[in-house]
């Protein structure tokens, strides 16, 4: 293993233990010293990668915006319809917020005024919800009589509310909720011809992309495309 | 005024400062003596009110529970239609959040898993949302395909999304985004017939529930019903 792949493996394993600390002892109260053990190194390694607990902060939001944008990018390819890769990327999303701490802590800390020089997670989130129904406006498979901006802040409401309302009743993040949330929008954002063919309970690309998207995510900051 | 009175306006601005307190530094990090200094009073006075730390949080979180229930019913007589009654409660409660320290700390406390016997301020909403589901389609006010199982969720959720996303970016919390909410969703929760009679950005029911409803919130603790 070369020295810079090791480097590598290194940041994505402090990253991941202080996406567990950061939820379990909020951030205010996460100690670096907890970071760096997590990881398995010491708080000098920690300190050769991230001057100090805002910038391990950052890195956690960005990691977890990298991987919701390689997610749904993964999706899109798979799916027929840019309404069908929406509803299959918020259950992504609710399954990666439901079992991944990275995406996770990424959304808590977004959510609590972190902010680095990339979108939070909510805004990489808002931003893939508008393009994909721009592009479905521009494929004639939105209604004509929706509002892209209502529709966008609905979506992204929702999701947020799923999360934080998951923290304490797990259903809100289990698949049957982003289920009910298209079942009921759908019908009002599809025109009649697109309706039919989408399934509010999203398609196998959903699961698929969630499946090989961790392993894109641990090896994103090597540098390298992910190699599934 | 008698020591009873003396007594209820004590713990009333016990409770707003406690939700100040918890808003400013954190549930985990907020001080009784600051508690109580912000409300102008020793904290033996505090003591003789609440028992610690916890018993102040879910006193804030049944206050707040109180006021959404008070404004709610307040709507619910001045508006012809359940869903009517809905969108305008959405509306104040949207409003209350963004002004009111009380329902704003409600909100998070219950969130952030503050339990008291009484259900908290997104449980609260939940059960008066489905309880006007439930009355729109008893008065046939609800198109027919609709889930209120799904409806009720995306509601809550959407709400809660709000909150925590106009913890930054404040027209998260202003009027046009539960406007907005509405004009996407009414088409898809009213009867063709009852649609043209719904206004998605609330009726004036909801703005005078809330000028009304903080007085009845901050003598709710007296025992006496809100005298106007």
């Amino acid at each position: 293993m070369t020295k810079q792949v090791r480097a590598a493996r290194t940041r994505q394993a402090l990253i991941r233990s202080a996406a567990i600390v950061f939820e379990q002892h909020g951030y205010a109260q996460a100690r670096l010293a907890l970071i760096s053990s997590g990881a398995g190194v010491s708080t000098g390694a920690l300190h050769f990668h991230f001057e100090n607990k805002a910038a391990v902060a950052q890195a956690v939001v960005a990691e977890a915006s990298h991987g919701l944008l390689a997610v749904s990018s993964s999706i899109r390819r798979r799916t027929d319809t840019a309404l069908q890769t929406l509803v299959d990327t918020s259950h992504a999303l609710v399954d990666l917020l439901a079992r991944d701490p990275v995406t996770r802590a990424g959304f808590r800390l977004s959510c609590d005024g972190v902010r680095g020089d990339e979108p939070g997670l909510p805004a990489q989130w808002q931003r893939c919800v508008g393009e994909l129904l721009d592009e479905a406006a521009a494929a004639g498979t939105l209604a004509e009589d929706v509002s892209r901006t209502d529709a966008t802040a609905a979506t992204v409401a929702a999701t947020t509310g799923f999360e934080v309302l998951g923290r304490y009743e797990s259903e809100w993040l289990s698949a049957p909720t982003p289920t009910g949330f298209w079942r009921l929008l759908l019908p009002r954002l599809a025109t009649p011809e697109t309706l039919p063919l989408l399934d509010p309970s999203g398609t196998a690309a959903a699961a698929e992309a969630v499946a090989t998207g961790p392993d894109g995510h641990r090896t994103s900051g090597v540098g390298a495309a992910a190699p599934i």
